[in-house]
């Protein structure tokens, strides 16, 4: 498991080295999104895209372990072994492109977050049944067809927001519009 | 530095094992506040007491480190030297109860997050200049005379809430009502 943390080095020469190498930020990530209000509430569903049209389905009932060394390895089994698990109840491994993950979800609406949108609030373009687009990773744009698969596309702040601090808002944006 | 998830055995035999050894949830906490769009506006304040009546006051510019190691290192360098960086431009730690922390904050209204609390939205209690009090301890109750402090108790969920949710909560609560 590619952490750039300890690995920084050793991965100047690999491809992509600055897109990779981040298991803490899906660490951070599921730690919000499985501890949620949301989610406790049962209307939260998690699929992480990464490379090489990988998707990593959450069990909304997995308890995301707090010890992030502890996570690594069970991303590591994940990758390994296809789920977690292995046979995966509470992650499993699929050979998925984003729009067929996005499909499969039936939403009523897809939001895509990104610099490029239109500067709005959450609040005024989600709607019961959505699907977010969150980006994970540290630089650059998105690689896969996103803009082609969303329905609207918004920036919800002027400067960069880690992918943590955009899915609390949209997390806690829906709470406020849906769950009240 | 105590990490209950290295130190666990060790832990067992010391006084409140079971409120110390979790510097994971004050590095969420902080990962979660200083990159928030409310810190990032420049209206977010955080200090952190722990044991033994030390205040920890957070410059909120500080970047807070991704890696978990690696802050715990800030963190012995914080206890060991009184500031990070030595002098504490960023993290600086002082003597003080809860009590004088919040007097010093001067805000309008005092709320205390609590399981005991009367069941409210943030949203329907937070005041512009307000001081927010979250637990940040594993198990159990407050120690510290909170319930003195506070002008209001509330309770935003019928289930037990890590405090970086909690977190989440009031600052999206927030912006949502002073910051459209």
């Amino acid at each position: 498991m590619l952490d750039s943390s300890i690995h920084h080095s050793a991965m100047k020469s690999i491809n992509d080295s600055g897109r990779r190498g981040r298991p803490d930020i899906a660490h951070m990530f599921l730690l919000i999104a499985n501890e949620s209000i949301l989610n406790r509430e049962g209307v939260l569903d998690v699929v992480i895209h990464t490379r090489n049209e990988y998707a990593i389905k959450i069990n909304p009932e997995m308890r995301v372990i707090k010890n992030y060394n502890r996570f690594k390895g069970l991303m590591e089994q994940l990758f390994k072994e296809g789920g977690v698990p292995p046979g995966g109840s509470l992650m499993n491994l699929e050979s998925k492109g984003i729009g067929q993950i996005v499909k499969e979800m039936e939403a009523e609406k897809v939001i895509l977050l990104s610099e490029k949108g239109k500067r709005k609030h959450i609040a005024d373009v989600i709607k019961e049944n959505s699907v977010c687009i969150i980006g994970g990773f540290p630089h650059g744009d998105f690689l896969s067809p996103v803009e082609e698969i969303a329905d609207e596309i918004i920036s919800i702040h002027s400067s960069q927001l880690p992918a943590w601090i955009a899915l609390m808002e949209v997390i806690v944006a829906y709470e406020q519009k849906f769950m009240k």
